[in-house]
């Protein structure tokens, strides 16, 4: 393995910048291993690159962008990586392999900077592309960001319903339900940050979805069952492309045996 | 293993049934072996007992109950288990271990038809849950119906949105959408039949759905970070339920790595 940088400073030590730390020392791919915490901008070295893992793009060059000084390149990234879980003791070394990584160069910056960071996901075993920030914003919004609010919300209508006990809910759980429980789970100040910052694009993605949820509801009202089925076989396919490109497994749902009964935990 | 049945017909051969026909066929429960299709429920013997496997029960025991002869009873039976495959290739005999089946025998039916039917789930492996039909109907629009319902919609809305390339939604999936695209897969003709036989309570559920959500919208487009962390935090404890009674692992995401780049196919 080669030394990409000399030395790396992560500022905020969670899962994703936790994982990178032990990437880093697994590989041998930076000088100085560890976390740095505190505020380094105005110590930064000239030359050096600042980068960022956060999920919300735009908001962080306008922020971040104008505070730090001339002489180091700012290339904010986006690993699409997680578990439900947070902090650095969650992270593992294997986090990124295979995983995409996200880089928003903001236009005038060094190209050198940017291939110089792409080579360090790269030896992480990440997928890296490149595009930008306003695009990537409006993308997390569909594939993350409205998804996971949906989830929350269902989570929480769940758990409100006083005819239903929260018992049969995670009894029954495997119905559907479950599959929402799994990312309405991630980390609470993550997620306010998150829709916070990326309000306009995740607020837009939302309005669609309320309306065709509303016409579907119709549908519902009205027994229209040709709208039901014409838009139930048009989601199929892109279930399939998910498989077909490797994000997922058509494996049935082998793994996941509930413990007999007596074991339940209610 | 012991006989439960001496004769079995099994109507409509999908996933369910198909993995019934595997399950006696491999445990020897029944005496005649394979799938009757057909008209029978004018032959139906003095004694026998009439049983479906659908996901909504009040609707069924309308329809089906008075249409049958006095001398057979009526034990409507829902397996909490799927794949998004249908059809009885896709069955496996392993379906139904440690998974919930829940029977709904109507008022007066006899307890004894109740008892035997239990006997032969149990054997397959699944736990067995007796409740009323129109319990059943709204524990299952919580956790089954309403989510797939909003986890088609947001495909839906993922599909139609231009600025957004399928391509890009699919290599992004993982970031949470994929975990919708895995429940919208399943079968269009099954879910438009579920969604139109149990409507009252599916709109209910969803009426509440979408009340919450504009609830949250506002938070975000106000700013309201409280509102959303509180509704964050409290939306995990539901999550850890689900981990403690066995219903779902918080193992990291190891087993799902995407293929390198060069393999997708886009």
């Amino acid at each position: 393995m080669t030394v990409i940088y000399e030395r790396v400073a992560l500022i905020g030590l969670g899962l994703i910048a936790g994982s990178m730390a032990l990437a880093m020392r697994r590989g041998g791919l930076a000088g100085e291993m560890g976390a740095v915490t505190g505020q380094i901008a105005p110590h930064l070295a000239r030359g050096a690159t600042v980068t960022d893992v956060g999920s919300v793009k735009k908001d962080v060059i306008a922020t971040v962008g104008p505070l730090l000084p001339d002489h180091v390149a700012f290339v904010p990234g986006h690993p699409l990586a997680g578990t439900e879980h947070s902090g650095p003791r969650s992270g593992f070394a294997e986090l990124f392999e295979n995983r995409y990584l996200i880089l928003t160069p903001p236009e005038g910056t060094d190209p050198e900077a940017t291939l110089k960071l792409r080579a360090l996901w790269e030896a992480f075993g990440a997928l890296v592309e490149e595009m930008d920030a306003d695009h990537h914003d409006l993308v997390l919004a569909v594939t993350s960001h409205a998804p996971h609010l949906i989830a929350y919300t269902m989570v929480g209508v769940a758990d409100d319903l006083r005819r239903v006990t929260d018992s049969e809910v995670i009894r029954y759980s495997a119905a559907g339900f479950r599959d929402f429980t799994r990312i309405a789970a991630s980390d609470p100040t993550m997620w306010r940050d998150v829709f916070l910052s990326n309000k306009e694009a995740t607020l837009e993605i939302l309005g669609r979805f309320t309306e065709e949820l509303f016409a579907l509801q119709r549908a519902i009202r009205q027994g229209d069952g040709d709208h039901l089925f014409d838009y139930f076989t048009r989601t199929r396919a892109i279930r399939r492309g998910i498989i077909e490109a490797g994000q997922d497994t058509d494996a049935p749902d082998f793994g996941r045996g509930a413990r007999r009964k007596g074991e339940a935990a209610e």
